[in-house]
């Protein structure tokens, strides 16, 4: 896949060599000469990748680094910085900077190549959610619950068929405050509850297993596709860490492992994949909010119709029956106009809890707007709904509620419900919503506190 | 990247080869020996792909396919058709069966690697969209605006040098419905407003320009890089064809062109960008709801909150002012308890109507509830803020409201405004909104109409 990548390099022929080795490969390229120029790039032309240089005279790769991601326009750009050096701590202290990868000069095609898909792949993910803007998705500040998702311990499965090596990667991780598991231990994991693997560390050379044909299963594993693997490998297999890149590895480390830099690499990592989990969680709270009622936490008039057509169409095309019952507060204004908003607000709530717990898993509750509810029963026939509606009328008027005053702290509220079923293809929600009401003035019509639907 | 992919043949030594030459590329393989069979895999497993044999004792490919297609849980899978016909007619059925892409037995090893990247870089982009189950993202139904995008006329930009092919394109395009555009007459295209281009059809062979150049371009360009492009090659220039795809691609049709095929796959690819755009318009417009007052249109309290604390911490960074004007309306109750609900709604509504109007852009105009509201006012002093505030109780007084009843037909309404001004660093949300109500409430003392802050 082709994409626009940010060259950053002082050195005029570094720039051209990189460009026309991109070019070739069909990128399209933009290229910068020192950090302020790169910084100016970077927020005005919005490329996919950027190739930074560490040693530029002036502002260096690693304050241009830090500087891109410390910006919100800028932050999510996947940073890869060049280097003659070769020295772990240089490494390290460019992983701290908050790059994303690290490749030596010269620079090995193969490598260049593999990582810029593998990053690419991840802003195939990323893009689709940072663009729903609305919201608040896109990520500048973090909210607590959020900061505490970067924060928990990081959990790192290590799969290694050398219990020697198990056991030289086990102690700086829990050194380092990660919680390490190998795989007789992941089921153990698994069973504990919410706890979430965030980390593989999968050993690719000397193995006793087939490592790509791991590293693709653990891809294509509905369990396990989100994870960050990391792969090692001794540095004469570099083409093994390319093809396991391609087959959707997040990163490669050489051996001899550095554990400093085994650390960052894990850092960056799981950085990463929890952005990827707060942006989709953002997204899925933002869309939750848009069908839920507030007050209540019930389902919104929206949400209703919604359902309601898709109910619809599903029992014309099954056959199967489906039915709605519409619930009403007998006198609800009167709560509000003698013991205040507030007490009628409890009053809500707590109605909504109890009808809640009196209907089944797939009944869907809705609260259209005031003292209206809506109970969409699905597969569910006329006589089977009237005796629903009837358990939750007698879960009302059973006890009484709390409007939170001293005055109101025992209100007899009672409802009145009215059943409808669908007829059938002619049938409209209109007309079914119409019919609902119908029979719920005939519940008001006899006094009260009753349930009917339009036959009986 | 490695995936899941159902191979659906009757013959056993098919079946096997396929799953070996894909094994071999670490694709973890589903095998299925009949139509039936494949369905049920289909719906237990969710494969990312299928490759669907079409000739089948009993149930054969086209009606797998179409079973497929017209399921919700299997509907968004791509469907690969693979057969030893090479009849452009049984191309065209089985892309109007829903069939995605369909490849010659026996199976070139280039040309389906290529076509399988290209489908999982498709269904990469699609997934974290139908992942968002709630607020029915999730394509059931469509509603009439959304099947109103799926049949508006398909817009083709045809690429060639050759003003001959042109022509020989542009006259089965136009008789099928679509509308024909040019390079030269792409510009004319933006130009004419919400018009949208969906297609891209590219000649790959014997042009006068890099195809490939072209291809990669398309891609990384913001303006185009959501089109579908649909390659033409020469039958000798397979393996550019498998580049292209490689470069993002969509489709490739290999010449002499068959009308009736070309036709079939531009329908294909248009279904398919739709069905994304779609999703997207779901997932925003779901998004855009969670943070929406619905009686006004204007920002809810959870959105006031998020921009509130953003603009401090802009503020605090950037030593740029920041102001918030509490409004509230004066003697609002009367209005409701009076001339009841329905015009106190009108009022709302029209009220927020000439906030909107009196605010610069970048004010952010909140309705935290009832008949509260705040003005975010970004990089704004006190001073600044005051006369804002001063404009817009100037424009609710000047006119009366329509409560939309003859009594309530001309309401005279009033405004007291408070205003707050960031302090800084120390400042905290709860502060400032204190502060604001502070001002509000000397407001209101003074006789009300009329707008205050703390230190005036």
């Amino acid at each position: 896949m082709s994409a626009r990548i940010l060259v950053v390099d002082d050195i005029l022929a570094n720039r051209r060599l990189m460009q026309a080795k991109l070019e070739a490969k069909y990128y399209s390229v933009l290229l910068a000469e020192n950090g302020p120029h790169a910084l100016e790039v970077a927020h005005s032309s919005a490329p996919e990748i950027i190739l930074l240089d560490v040693m530029m005279p002036g502002m260096d790769g690693y304050e241009v680094c830090r500087q891109l991601k410390a910006s919100p326009e800028t932050a999510h750009i996947p940073v890869v910085m060049l280097t003659a050096l070769s020295e772990t701590a240089d490494r390290v202290r460019g992983l701290d900077a908050g790059a994303d990868d690290f490749l030596t000069k010269p620079v090995d095609d193969f490598a260049l190549m593999s990582r810029l898909n593998a990053l690419l792949r991840y802003n195939a993910v990323t893009n689709e959610l940072r663009q729903r803007e609305a919201s608040g998705v896109k990520i500048g500040a973090f909210s607590e619950d959020e900061a505490s998702t970067l924060n928990r311990p990081v959990n790192v499965l290590v799969v290694d068929t050398s219990p020697y090596n198990i056991k030289r990667l086990r102690d700086p991780l829990e050194q380092a405050g990660h919680r390490v598991f190998t795989l007789d231990q992941a089921d153990g994991l698994k069973q504990s509850g919410n706890e979430k693997l965030d980390v593989v560390l999968l050993g690719m050379s000397n193995q006793g297993y087939d490592p790509l044909r791991l590293c693709a299963h653990l891809r294509t594993n509905d369990a396990t596709r989100a994870l960050s693997i990391i792969v090692t490998v001794d540095e004469r297999d570099v083409d093994l860490a390319g093809r396991a890149l391609e087959l959707g590895a997040s990163d490669v480390i050489q051996q001899p492992l550095a554990v400093e830099e085994l650390l960052a690499r894990i850092r960056t990592q799981t950085r990463r994949s929890r952005y990827v989990e707060i942006l989709r969680n953002r997204v899925d709270r933002g869309l939750e909010l848009s069908v839920i009622d507030q007050l209540t936490g019930l389902y919104n008039r929206r949400y209703m119709n919604n359902q309601l057509s898709l109910w619809m169409k599903r029992s014309s095309m099954g056959g199967t029956p489906l039915s709605v019952v519409s619930v009403d507060i007998d006198h609800f204004k009167k709560v509000n106009d003698v013991y205040g908003h507030e007490a009628g607000d409890r009053v809500l709530k707590e109605f909504a809890e109890r009808i809640m717990a009196n209907v089944r898993p797939k009944d869907i509750v809705c609260r259209p707007g005031g003292e209206e509810f809506l109970v969409i029963m699905p597969e569910t026939g006329g006589d089977l709904a009237c005796s629903a509606a009837e358990r939750i009328r007698r879960a009302i008027a059973a006890e009484t509620f709390d409007g939170g005053t001293r005055s109101a702290s025992a209100l007899e509220v009672t409802v009145s419900a009215g059943v409808a079923t669908f007829l059938g293809d002619e049938d409209t929600i209109a007309d079914m919503m119409r019919r609902a009401d119908d029979a719920l003035y005939k519940a008001k019509s006899a006094g009260r506190n009753q349930v009917k639907s339009l036959a009986a």
